[in-house]
C-alpha cells in the first residue's frame, strides 16, 4: 500500500493546433451553442431554421392567431401609453423637438418585431443614452444655435450606433458586455440619475438660459445664479405633480396589486397638466409649453446624415458610448426575462436587432432606441425585485410599472400593435399634446429617476466587497462631478484593474491532510489539517502566465523557505514539493518556463518536484515545451493522496516513514 | 455508507475587513516578504537591520577585507575594460556626444555600490534605451540643429526616469514589470536588434546624412537614397571588424573555456582602430573618427535639467517608458542571479537604486543607466543558457562574455573598483580615444546586436504557444515598422487582452468518476470516468467574477442542457448539481450574484445545487451577501465524493441507486 498501483495521468497527444483553436473560439464567441438545435436536422429543414434563426418572425407568424392577439392588443395600447409621454419627456432631455421622441416609438417597434427575437421586450428611448448623447453632441454643436446642424449630428450618432451593434453583433462580441460589471452599472445609473434629476430643476423652476455642462457643480451654479428667473408657479405644478407620481410609486410598494395606477400615472400627468394649461392659460403665468407638435408620420431623414470630417469623431464617439451601454441594458433584459421563462436568448442577435432597428431609424426621423423592458406581474417582480431593479428603473417612466403577465403580450406582435398606436397617435393626437406643460415633463422625469439612486445596493456592496463599492463610486462620482463617459471609462478602468490582479496574484495555499481521510485541504482553512513530514504540497491558483510567473515562483520559494525555517532538527527537511494543479485551467510559456526554472532551483536545494492532476490544456503545453520530458512522466499523479504515498516511500528517512505509512494503511 | 459522517466545511466566521485587506496588500506589493529577517529581533537590532535593508552598504562594508578586494580589483578592471567601447558606442545610439557615455560609467556605479543590494550586478549604459531615447526626444529637438537644447532634453528624461523609478520602488510597484511577459521581450529584443544594426549601416557605409526616423522602411530609404556618400574604405574596415568580432563569438561557443577572447574583443577592435586610424590617417581616407574627447571628470549639469512646459511631455514619456524597459531588465537580471546563488534580491529596492542612481547621474553629465549582468562561469553559462540567453545580448557589447565566477566580484566594491578605473581614463586616458573609427563603433553595435534576433525561441513559441507568438511579433514587427514605443504597447496590449480573455473564459469541464477510486476527474481528459446517475459534477476555473458570470451562467446551463438531451428516459434526468470551486481563488458580487440567479433557475427545474469545497475568500463572501444562507449550509461539502453519497441518498429514484451505493461500499 505504501507504493500502491496508482491511477496513471492521461498523457494523450496534444490536440492539433486547429482543434485546441476551434475549441477555444467556440467558447469566446459561441458560449450559449446558438446552433445547436440545427445539428441533428435533415438539409432543408436546417435551411429553415437558419431563416427562422436570422429572421425570427418567421418563426412566430406560421403559428400566431386571433386568440393570442387579444393578449397583445392589451399590451400594446398599455405599452403606447406609457410611450407617449416618455418620448415627449426623453427628446427634450436630448435637447431635440419633442415630436421625434414621438416618431421614435413608431418605426423601431416595426423593425423588432422582424429581427427581435426576445418576446418579452418593448422597443423605446432611454434617459441616460438621451443626455449622453446631448451631452456628446452638444459639446461640439449648439442645440440652442444651430439646432438643424444638432439634430442631424444626433441622427448621425444614431446611425453610428446602429453600425456599431450590428458590427458587435455579427463579429460575436457580445463579451464586450461582460464587461460592465454589475459594480459599475449601479454606480453609472446613480450618478445619471442624480444629474438628470438636477437637469429637471430647469423645467421645474422655469429657468430659460441654462449650461450646458451635465456635471453637479456647474448646474447647481447655473441654477443659483439664475435666481431671479424662478418662477414660484412652476415650481408648484412641479411639486405637485412629483409628489402625485411619487405616491403611486408607494402605492405600488405597499399593495402590489395596485401596480397599474403607478403605469398609467405618467399618462395622467400629462392629460391632467394639458387641461391644466389650456384651460388655465398657464403660458401667461410663467408655466411653458410643449409648443406645437406637427400631425403626421416621420420624415425621412436620410439625406440629413451629416458625414462631414469635422463632426466625424464626435458623432462616432457618441456612437460607440451610447451603443455599449444601450446594448447592455438590452441584453441584460433579453436574458433576465428569458431566464424566466427558461428560455435563452442569444445576447448577439438581439444586437443585431437593435442595429437594424438605430440604422433604420436614423433614415426616419428617430433617435436612439433599445429594448426595455415589458411584461412581468406583480408577484414575480417582488421576489425578483433584486435583478430587476436596476432594469426597471433604467427604463425610466415605466419604471415599477408592471403588466400582469397573464394579460401581456405573448408575441413580439404587441410591438406591431404598439407602433400602429403610435401611428394613430402621429396622425391624429400629436396636436393635442402640446399644452403639455415642460413642468410635468420635469416631474416624470425626476420620479423615475429618483428611483434609480441605489442606496440599498451600494450598502451592500460596501459591506460585501470594498474594491466592488470603489468601482461603483468612481462611476457615481464621475458622473456626477465630471461627465457620464468618463465616469464610466473610470470605473470599467478600475474594474479592469482589478481583473488584472486576480490574474497577478493567484491564490496559492499549503495543503495538509485532513485527518481520517484522503482529503487535503487549506492549511489556514482548516487548522486540524496536519502536515506530512518532508512533503510540501501546495495548491496553485489559475491561470499561470506571464504576469504572475515571477510572483508563483518567489511564492513557491517563500513557503519553502518558511517550511525550512520552522524546524531546527534536519530530519525535517523538505524533500518533496507537490504542486496541486486541479484549479489551473491554463499556462503560457512565461509559466512553462518558470515551472523548469523552479526545478532547477529545487534540484540544486535537493527537493524534487511533482505535478499533480494537471488538465488537458496545461499537461498538453507542458508536453510541447518538453517540461513532461524534463521531470519524467513519473512525477505526475492523479491525486495528491497518490504522491504522497510515492514520495513517502522514497524518502530518505525511511523508517519512521515506513511506520506512518502503515499506520496510514488502516486509516484509508 | 451511503450517508457516511461526513466531513464538515469550515464556517468560520468571515475575517475582518482590515485583516483581509492587510492580506491582499501583502501578496500584492510584498510577495517576497522583504521584512521576514527583521520580524523576531530585538529594538536596536531591528533598526540596525532596517538601515542596512535601506543602505547595503553597510551590510558588506563592514565585513570587507583585503583578500576578498583582489577578486573586486580584477573583476572591477575587466568591466571598465568593456564600459569603454559600449559607452563611447551607445552615447553614439543615443546622438549624444561620446564623452558622455564615459561619464555615465563613473558617477552610477558608486550610486549603486551605496544602495544596489545585488552583490552580482554592474551599471553601465544599454543599447536599446539608448536608441529609444534618442528616438523620443529627437521627435521634439533635433540633435543636428540643436545639439545644446537635445542634450539638457536626455538629462532631463533621464532624471524623470530616476524620479519614476524611486517611485515605483517606493510605492512597490515592481508588479508592474510582471506585464512584460516573455514573448513580448523576446519580440521587443529582435525588433530592437534590427532597427539599431540597420542604424549603423551609417557608421559601416560613412554616410553623412541620415534620417532621423528608426523604422525600417525609413532607414533602409535614407541608405538607398545616398547611394553616393557610400564610402567603400569605410566598409571594408567595418566589414573586417565585425568578421572579427563575430569570429571571437563562434569561438567562445565552440570552445567555452576561451570566453575571455570575446570578452576583450570590443577592447581589442578599439584599440587597433585607434592605432590604424592614428597611422593611416584614416579621416582623409572617408573614415570618420570619434573626434575630441575632453579630458576632466563629469561636469554638474543641475542647472541644465529643462522642465520647460514645451517639452515636458516629451522627456516625461521617455523618462517612463526607458525607465519601465531599463528596470524590467534590471529586475530580471537581479532576481536570475539572486537564484543561482539561492539568494533573494528585493526588485523594487533594487527600483529605489536605480532611480538614485538615474537622478544623481542627470546632475552629473550622465545619462540613462542600469543594471547590466556581470559575472558568471562559463560552464553554468552554457546549462542556464535560455534564461540568460536575452539578458545577455540585451546588454550590448558584454554580450556572451562572461567573466570566471571564481575570480569574479564578490561585493558591489568591484563597481567601485570601476568606477575609479573610469575616474583614471576621464583624467588622463579620454584624448587617447579621438582616433577611434565610428566604423568600429559600428561594428561592435551590430556584432552584439546581431545575436539578440532569437529565431530559436521564435519558433519555439510558436510551436508551443500560437498566441505567444502574436504577442511577440506584434513586439518584432511594430518595433522594426512603427516605432519601438508603439511596437512594446501593441505587444502589451495583446497580452493584457489574451490575460482578459483567459479571466472571461474560465475553463469549466464536467467531472467523471474514476473506476475503483474515489476521483473525480475531466471526462474529456479520462474517457474512462464515468458520470454518477441523477448528478452533475461540474468543476469551475476561476476567478467568477463580472467579467465571466454570464459565461458561466450560460455554460452551466448548457452543460444541463446537454446532459438531459443525451437521455430520453425520465429517470435519467439530473436531480442534483454540484460545483466543484476547490480551484476558484476569488469571486466578487456579481459573481456572487450569478450564484444566487443559477440557483433560482435551478429551482425552477427541479435541480438541487450544491457547492463542493470553496476556499476560504470564496466562502466568505458567499456568507457576507447571504448565499450560504440562501442554499443551506447542509448544501456545502468538503469534497466530491461525501456531496455524490448524499446526493444518491436522497434521489428520487432510490431503488437503483441504492444498489449502486451497495457496490460502492466494496469499492471504497
Amino acid at each position: 500500500m505504501a507504493n500502491p498501483s496508482r491511477q496513471a495521468v492521461n498523457f494523450a497527444a496534444p490536440r492539433g493546433f486547429a482543434t485546441a483553436f476551434k475549441a477555444d473560439c467556440k467558447e469566446t464567441f459561441f458560449p450559449d451553442d446558438p446552433f445547436h438545435e440545427m445539428k441533428h436536422e435533415k438539409p432543408l429543414n436546417k435551411l429553415k431554421k437558419t431563416i427562422q434563426y436570422f429572421i425570427p418572425l418567421f418563426e412566430w407568424l406560421p403559428n400566431y392567431n386571433l386568440s393570442l392577439f387579444r393578449y397583445d392588443l392589451l399590451a400594446g395600447i398599455t405599452i403606447t401609453s406609457l410611450a407617449i409621454p416618455q418620448g415627449i419627456s426623453y427628446a427634450k432631455l436630448a435637447n431635440i423637438p419633442p415630436i421625434y421622441g414621438l416618431y421614435s416609438s413608431f418605426i423601431p417597434p416595426f423593425v423588432y418585431a422582424i429581427f427581435g427575437s426576445s418576446k418579452h421586450l418593448a422597443v423605446g428611448t432611454v434617459a441616460a443614452c438621451s443626455l449622453l448623447l446631448s451631452e456628446t453632441v452638444g459639446a461640439k454643436a449648439s442645440p440652442q444655435d444651430d439646432p438643424t446642424l444638432y439634430l442631424h449630428l444626433i441622427f448621425t450618432a444614431t446611425f453610428f450606433t446602429g453600425i456599431f451593434q450590428t458590427a458587435l453583433g455579427f463579429l460575436r462580441l457580445g463579451i464586450l458586455v461582460d464587461f460592465l460589471s454589475h459594480s459599475t452599472i449601479t454606480g453609472f445609473m446613480g450618478g445619471t440619475a442624480i444629474i438628470i434629476c438636477l437637469q429637471q430643476l430647469k423645467g421645474m423652476l422655469g429657468l430659460i438660459h441654462f449650461t450646458t455642462h451635465t456635471d453637479v457643480v456647474s448646474v447647481l451654479g447655473a441654477v443659483f445664479r439664475r435666481r431671479n428667473e424662478w418662477r414660484w408657479e412652476s415650481a408648484v405644478v412641479g411639486i405637485i405633480f412629483l409628489a402625485f407620481l411619487q405616491f403611486t410609486r408607494y402605492l405600488r410598494q405597499k399593495r402590489p396589486k395596485l401596480f397599474w395606477v403607478s403605469a398609467i400615472a405618467p399618462m395622467v400627468v400629462v392629460v391632467v397638466g394639458c387641461l391644466f394649461a389650456f384651460f388655465a392659460h398657464a403660458e401667461k403665468h410663467g408655466i411653458q409649453i410643449v409648443g406645437e407638435l406637427k400631425k403626421g408620420l416621420n420624415p425621412p431623414s436620410i439625406q440629413y446624415l451629416n458625414f462631414d470630417p469635422q463632426y466625424l469623431p464626435v458623432t462616432v464617439r457618441a456612437g460607440l458610448i451610447t451603443g455599449l451601454i444601450a446594448m447592455a441594458e438590452g441584453i441584460a433584459i433579453g436574458r433576465s426575462f428569458a431566464i424566466m421563462k427558461s428560455e435563452q436568448t442569444d445576447g448577439n442577435k438581439e444586437m443585431i436587432a437593435f442595429g437594424f432597428m438605430n440604422i433604420i431609424g436614423s433614415f426616419t426621423s428617430c433617435y436612439l432606441t433599445t429594448g426595455i423592458y415589458i411584461l412581468l406581474d406583480a408577484t414575480i417582480y417582488e421576489e425578483y425585485s433584486d435583478i430587476f431593479f436596476l432594469i426597471f428603473e433604467f427604463a425610466g417612466p415605466f419604471s415599477k410599472t408592471a403588466v400582469n403577465f397573464n394579460a401581456g403580450c405573448r408575441t413580439a406582435m404587441s410591438n406591431v400593435v404598439m407602433g400602429f398606436c403610435m401611428m394613430l397617435t402621429l396622425l391624429f393626437l400629436a396636436p393635442l399634446f402640446r399644452y403639455t406643460p415642460l413642468v410635468a415633463l420635469s416631474a416624470i422625469i425626476m420620479s423615475a429617476m429618483l428611483g434609480l439612486i441605489n442606496y440599498d445596493e451600494m450598502i451592500h456592496l460596501f459591506k460585501v466587497d470594498k474594491f466592488d463599492f470603489v468601482i461603483c463610486m468612481a462611476a457615481f462620482l464621475g458622473v456626477s462631478f465630471i461627465s457620464m463617459d468618463v465616469g464610466l471609462m473610470l470605473s470599467v478602468g478600475l474594474a479592469l484593474l482589478r481583473a488584472l490582479l486576480y490574474v497577478a496574484r493567484p491564490a496559492a495555499c499549503k495543503l495538509g491532510k485532513i485527518p481520517n481521510s484522503s482529503l487535503y485541504r487549506d492549511t489556514e482553512q482548516y487548522p486540524g489539517s496536519t502536515p506530512i513530514q518532508g512533503v510540501l504540497v501546495l495548491q496553485l491558483g489559475s491561470p499561470i502566465y506571464f504576469a504572475n510567473s515571477t510572483y508563483i515562483r518567489e511564492r513557491v520559494l517563500r513557503y519553502i523557505k518558511e517550511e525550512q525555517g520552522v524546524s531546527d532538527s534536519k530530519t525535517e527537511i523538505i524533500e518533496h514539493l507537490l504542486l496541486d494543479l486541479s484549479g489551473v485551467s491554463s499556462i503560457d510559456m512565461t509559466g512553462i518556463e518558470t515551472f523548469l526554472e523552479l526545478r532547477r532551483i529545487l534540484d540544486s536545494k535537493g527537493i524534487k518536484l511533482s505535478i499533480v492532476n494537471p488538465r488537458i490544456e496545461v499537461l498538453e503545453k507542458m508536453t510541447l515545451a518538453k517540461f513532461t520530458d524534463a521531470i519524467g512522466k513519473e512525477s505526475f499523479y492523479l491525486s495528491i493522496e497518490d504522491a504522497v504515498q510515492n514520495c513517502r516511500f522514497s524518502l530518505h528517512s525511511s523508517k519512521t516513514t515506513m511506520e506512518e505509512s502503515l499506520n496510514d494503511q488502516n486509516v484509508v
